[in-house]
């Protein structure tokens, strides 16, 4: 199973931690602490040794931030996860604030005097980040100060071991350029911007440019590393020589030099030396290598990632991939979806053996290399959670009359999927057929968007938004985010959200997941990825326009479709996709799922 | 008449004149110099003797900015106006290009040498905006140099005179608030913000505080001034004291003093000896006040202009006299609809006959205090010049088988008010209906939306816009932009725009005005104003959601409108809009109007 069931935080720990935290803090003459979710790469899913967010305060969400201080600590969490956050801390040590709305600065500058000194660890933050909270602390006098060594680490005693796995290639075969034209075109953007070298921080930028994968971090193929790369020259790769087979060496050594980790700092040294000008990407790189670099003497320039981009861009090869990885998962999810139909009403099913099962259909391939991250299996009031995640200790069984929500997904070789479905179990309610429909109108919106060249995601999130906010709805959480190739299943620039300010380009991946959630009632989420089309002529018009070919082949709950909610050109998109779910699925499918998928995918209304 | 139909610039001239002015620039050793559309103050209409990029290019629109180097000169619009600027210069003098696409910084950094000097005049700049293109530009080695005197005004011969116009009260019983009491809030503001005073440069929040109105600049009721507020005590109002009879002195005497423009420069003296902290705001006011202020010694501290936000947020007697303009400007175009009607099928009528005619009808109030902008009248293809201007010279006349559009409004005490319907000449064909009722409903897409608290204008914007983007269509326009209460008929922050990242706020008024542009053949807008109405609950929601209060009572054309293309919630809206514009008109139509508004708001479908 690359799932796991078992709880992973231990929130009964926290006061004991809480309170040598605090101690610890006082002897180093702070008055509090930041402890983000993050590491040193700020990867979403964090490798174990990271976790010092759930260590400390229970909370196994993807996303937050604590700030401890003397006499008191806070949780910051998203509106994903502030069900979630309440039930795992402990309120008594922890108050748990929902950002945007609530502030961490506002909330500190509240508690502390003048000159008060708030530590942070500056291998855990970004640049901007610490700018921000920096300017703003400011005006309140209050003193933002980087530590040596991370308080948390000295007091964690059973911290996990960093992992050993392998580094394998990624071949062009699937990655569809060489790292070679990859680097020399990172090189040109370099010498065009006129900077002698950029730090790569982030792993699946490392991944991509190189064309190797790892097993790092659960469910993200990323191998831990960093990378310089110089305007001119070669590359260096910065990375436990462990992990580096003969095999990957040999191939690897054409494009790059491999060191030690602990290498980089001489590295920094030498650009120190030679005043190179060396960018980092404020938004993503650690404030410790900033300030590391201007204290030997490099400059700091500050510019975007050069690999974010053309690895958002999907090239051709990568998108047949894309193609054949939703059909190989659409052929789970069917088998899945089909038992799930056999079994659900009858009450026995539980949201931990759903989960088991549909890896089960996805590992019928044999070519799932793992899932691309932990299925959220929800239950019912469940499914209001919006990133729950199952557990032996808190599972629900599946009942007639309720709802259930699975998201999933699946890392092959040739891509990576992210698909939700929420089903009816048992008859369902009128209300869950409205609100169902409702939040596939929502999905439809986006799904049949067409736009001009520079529109954004912020542009065509509130298309998905209208049908709720009609209603009095809304969700709180964004409509899509960026999915990577057999890499990490949330990437940038783009993204469909308040906050989506990347304009869209052709190429670009992302899911379409609009929801709508009613505490201790349901939650209803239906995901696609969707592929970025290239502009192109419409019929009377004058303009070339965009558009979203939807990639994930997965039939909607008939049963929980109101087709008098939807207008023609809705109608028609549903009954277009289902027919094509049925060409593309039915002849791979198994023969005894093959009725049940045309049973699925019969026109509606 | 308020508007007049002469055309005001002398394009021939510019030969001459860009001559002389590189001369001037070559004996000042700068390479080039930026004529902005502006003045010190950031208007958008310009006082006659502001209009220096008129003078030398003979573009007449609202927004431009030219660049005249020693041998090449560029007259960058936007797309509003790249029809307009192209007609208007000589092309072998400006090159004429369209923004965004075209940057000025771009441009210049192609043509001018490492060191070479670029002036601009610090009154007619904001400090945002010389902030920004200094950066570029240094980027490039070239050095932005502020000038002392602007060199066109020492080539200008005839320049005008500054208008003489009388300041005027406007009392309580429109503006809602006293001056006292908007003065005190800005000043608690001030305090709350830790600044000891902030200098208003932008002429609409000194009418607004101060609760003065003028007639300094055509069509917008605001008096040349500028105003220094201290966060304790008195604010001055630095203004020609001869516009300022005794009956207005003895109302302002009570809440500010008043002094000379040349007094300023003495008090941001006395500001720098006490190193006092001094708002500006970066966005609006001139890059010259920030030197200034640190010049003498004072702090300039980067903040919003204090009245722009309850500026924006009308109060219930504002919104009140709204309704009532409203109403009254709706009975004038009843009035001049139903005269076209009986006269445009003719072909006699000309696009300055039409304006002059519908001044006359809102004239008929008795109640006209001022056109809030010249009338767009635009006949045939003359409607796809987004802001086309009859002249006597120009003019076209309305032909059986065309499209007529006419833009306008009316500054009246209680409100200031912008309209534009589109009106079928004769018999429209089948591509007019088309556009027409896909225009249509782009305009309902807004009136009809609700959303929550938090919503920027840049959210909305795109539902205008998707019944065009499916139709491979757009408009180089915004949505919607804010607008005064017998003030600015463009008023911020709020927009409905790509760039409207302003939050709606209940009270705030804005129009609601997609539009269709075909080149050669016609254009085609529909605006409303509309009102944000605070968040109310929605039965069977849990969010409490804001909407649009349409405050504009003006039939659509029927005979344009093809219900087939609608859909039921559209065509729902459309008749309920008929039902109330004939509801609240026809009890105040004179009789032989009420025959036609019967007819034109009958109900379609």
């Amino acid at each position: 199973m690359y799932q796991s069931f078992e709880e992973a935080a231990a929130p009964a720990a926290s006061v004991e931690r809480v309170k040598a935290l605090q101690r610890e803090l006082r002897s180093r003459r702070l008055k509090g602490f930041i402890v983000p979710h993050s590491d040193e790469h700020q990867d979403e899913f964090l490798p174990p040794p990271a976790e010092r967010l759930a260590w400390l305060t229970g909370f196994t969400g993807s996303a937050g931030v604590a700030i401890v201080l003397d006499r008191a600590a806070a949780l910051f969490v998203d509106g994903r996860y502030i069900l979630q956050a309440r039930a795992q801390t402990d309120p008594a040590l922890f108050e748990v604030l929902q950002t945007p709305e609530a502030k961490p600065s506002a909330w500190i500058a509240e508690r502390l005097n003048k000159n008060a000194a708030l530590g942070y660890d500056p291998a855990l933050h970004t640049i901007k980040e610490i700018e921000r909270l920096g300017e703003t602390l400011s005006r309140n006098g209050i003193k933002l100060v980087p530590v040596e060594s991370n308080p948390i680490d000295a007091l964690w005693e059973d911290r996990p071991k960093p992992s050993v796995a392998p580094v394998i290639r990624h071949g062009v075969e699937y990655s569809g350029r060489s790292a070679k034209d990859k680097i020399g075109d990172v090189q040109d953007l370099l010498k065009q911007d006129k900077v002698d070298a950029v730090l790569l921080t982030m792993l699946d930028s490392i991944a991509w440019l190189f064309n190797i994968r790892g097993g790092d971090i659960r469910h993200t193929p990323v191998v831990l590393a960093y990378a310089l790369v110089p305007a001119e020259g070669r590359p260096t790769l910065f990375i436990d020589p462990a992990k580096v087979g003969d095999n990957v060496r040999g191939d690897l050594r054409d494009v790059v030099d491999i060191a030690e980790p602990a290498a980089l700092a001489d590295k920094i040294k030498a650009l120190g030396q030679a005043k190179a000008r060396v960018r980092l990407d404020p938004e993503t790189a650690p404030m410790r290598f900033a300030k590391l670099l201007e204290a030997e003497g490099a400059k700091f320039v500050p510019g975007t990632d050069p690999c974010v981009q053309p690895k958002a861009i999907k090239n051709a090869v990568e998108i047949k991939g894309a193609r054949q990885a939703h059909l190989r998962d659409g052929v789970a999810m069917a088998r899945f979806l089909a038992w799930l139909d056999q079994t659900a009403d009858s009450g026995r099913i539980d949201e931990v053996e759903a989960a088991i099962k549909l890896e089960a259909c996805r590992r019928e391939s044999g070519q799932l290399k793992d899932i691309s991250f932990d299925s959220i299996s929800a239950a019912g009031p469940n499914g209001a959670v919006v990133h729950y995640r199952p557990t032996f200790a808190n599972k629900r069984a599946l009942k007639p009359g309720s709802l259930y929500l699975i998201d999933s997904g699946g890392q092959y070789l040739d891509g990576t999927t992210d698909v939700t479905r929420t089903l009816a179990v048992g008859t369902p309610s009128a209300g869950m057929r409205k609100h169902y429909t409702m939040v596939l109108k929502s999905h439809i919106a986006i799904a049949t968007a067409r736009f001009p060249k520079g529109t954004r995601g912020q542009d065509l999130d509130p298309f998905a938004r209208r049908p709720l906010w009609e209603a009095g709805l809304d969700y709180d959480h964004g409509t899509g985010h960026g999915v990577g190739s057999y890499l990490a299943v949330h990437e940038g620039p783009q993204r469909l959200s308040r906050l989506g300010t990347a304009e869209l380009e052709p190429g670009m991946i992302l899911s379409n997941e609009p929801g709508l959630y009613l505490e201790g009632q349901y939650g209803i989420r239906l995901e696609n990825l969707v592929l970025v089309t290239p502009p192109e002529p419409i019929p009377g018009g004058t303009r070339d326009m965009m558009g979203f070919e939807t990639l994930t082949l997965v039939p909607f709950d008939r049963r929980l479709i109101d087709p008098k909610q939807l207008l023609p050109f809705e109608l028609a998109w549903l009954n277009a996709y289902h027919a094509r779910v049925r060409r593309e699925i039915e002849p791979v499918l198994r023969s005894d799922d093959k009725a049940w998928l045309r049973h699925a995918t019969a026109p509606i209304g």
